[in-house]
């Protein structure tokens, strides 16, 4: 069997740092256990910073194997409450099958369909964008500013923005994206690849932005600091651009966050369970009833695993990445 | 009479950019109006930022005049509630005389002696300390790390922390203050002039950084975000480092924010004047019971204020640095 690991610590992620090794397939489950056929692996870029420091200084990772959120089915369970065929959601290596204790997989709702959309936007990318705007307060008639807005998360922030009053205004990379964020009903979306990003925010901000969800860094946030309105709230939710680097962040606006009153909060979206109810019931209604749009871009093929990832990183595609396995 | 001046608009401060000219004395007060006699010049180091900008862009800084705040005596009034003889404190122009509306001048408790305190320990300073330290709440066994620590607000933030339990670390430039610092109580004082300041963090942080309260910038911060815990909390409260230059902000470990899901709050203590009463009312315990240490360093006469003034911005002088008049 197909297994992806990491050949060797280090700081900066290559397509050859990866590999695609055989092993043995995993022995059979033991009591509390399941077997696993993975379905879909999520290209989440949180897992870059654990791919760089794998060496055991993740817990749970097994030394130099790759793993991540996945879709899969049940095919063999010695565990109660897990059937064959039941369609989960585990953390797991990037290998067709897995066994894994039954406690690390979580029974998706048959009524979600596809089963992926628990890896999007009935997910984890969803549940940020939904608890990470929660958390800035927003009001009716303020202007968010949200980065990486063509991505899982930042397409929801936008789409939940709107819905509740406020201007919402996307930051893209490229021409394509930034249609489709506007096609999701965000009121601009500004391509971070063009020049004067600084200036083109002003001009789409008249009023300041109240609410950046940042997701990327330095390329958004400088610009969003020279914009930031008094009493401004900032939810750090990733930095995308820089789980892949080690140069120090350089910020000329660093001095609004004192002028201006600002907070910033770096959150976690699993230190907030008791808001996943309600997130997830406003979720399953947006989709539901279509006002909530979402892509998922699937790559069909567990080789093209690392060299889609890493086109992920680099800002490539719109919506939810996601590798599909026959 | 003499009145100092910015001789030009300016992105970083030197002395020849100030200038000490003869001026028209004040004309006699209007109706609520009172003339003041200067006692004391406060020599605050937000002012700086003021004072590159003072080309009619700070409302009621007139052009080109220096503003502070002054602790001054009632020569001649116009106005109710204030009789000759009572001592105010005034924001007014760094010059012998003022005419100012009474609105703009607060009498000054006659039990408060010397009535410098309220420039200082009783007055912006020590309720800025308090309030920012309130804002982050603190729990007793937590580590709390304050920069400028033997400044007028870092070294009232240092001894109520630990009032309330905490460990207090502070950071000081050069052996004398550091010296200062640990005579207050605070548990350790670390020389930023001295190398390896991240390393004696460290050392010195052996359970890491809960609090930080930030009065400086980029030298302290950056090794306080290498140490930091998970929730950690940062108050900015000032960055006198960065008021006179105009280079970005350069951070290493600015991903700690994400990574440990820290809270970073600019505020400004005159968005909190409901708890004024409460802070003032700790705090006049404080000095009145001797538990709350303070020092002013005073220089004598209005010919030494610009010097007196950039010397402290350089980073010299304990205390409450103040101009005395005669």
């Amino acid at each position: 069997m197909k297994s992806w690991i990491m050949r060797r610590r280090t700081d900066t992620l290559h397509v050859d740092d990866y590999a695609l090794v055989d092993i043995d397939p995993p022995a059979a489950p033991g009591p509390g256990e399941v077997r696993l056929r993975t379905l879909f692996i999520s290209l989440d870029p949180y897992l870059s910073r654990f791919m760089k420091i794998w060496e055991g200084e993740h817990p749970g990772w097994e030394q130099g194997h790759v793993y991540g959120r996945t879709v899969a089915e049940v095919t063999e369970s010695r565990a109660d409450g897990l059937a064959v065929g039941d369609k989960v959601l585990a953390v797991a290596r990037w290998q067709p099958e897995n066994v894994v204790p039954a406690s690390s997989a979580m029974r998706i709702d048959p009524e979600i369909d596809p089963p992926s959309l628990v890896l999007g936007v009935l997910g984890a990318s969803g549940r940020t964008a939904w608890i990470g705007l929660d958390l800035a307060h927003p009001k009716a008639g303020e202007t968010l500013l949200v980065s990486a807005a063509s991505g899982p998360v930042g397409s929801v922030v936008g789409q939940l923005a709107k819905r509740r009053g406020l201007r919402a205004i996307g930051i893209a990379g490229g021409a394509e994206k930034c249609a489709y964020v506007e096609s999701l009903g965000f009121d601009v979306c500004l391509d971070h690849r063009l020049p004067d990003l600084a200036g083109r925010l002003a001009a789409a901000a008249p009023k300041g932005v109240d609410i950046l969800f940042e997701n990327i860094g330095q390329t958004s946030l400088d610009p969003a600091l020279s914009v930031i309105n008094e009493k401004g709230r900032i939810m750090l939710c990733g930095l995308a651009q820089h789980y892949n680097d080690e140069v120090p962040m350089q910020l000329d606006h660093f001095k609004a966050l004192l002028y201006k009153q600002v907070t910033l909060q770096g959150f976690r979206t699993a230190d907030f369970v008791d808001r996943y109810e309600e997130a997830t019931a406003e979720l399953m209604a947006g989709v539901r009833e279509g006002w909530l749009r979402y892509d998922e871009q699937i790559t069909d093929g567990l080789e093209h695993a690392a060299e889609a990832y890493l086109a992920m990183l680099g800002g490539q595609g719109i919506g939810k990445r996601l590798i599909r396995l026959p």
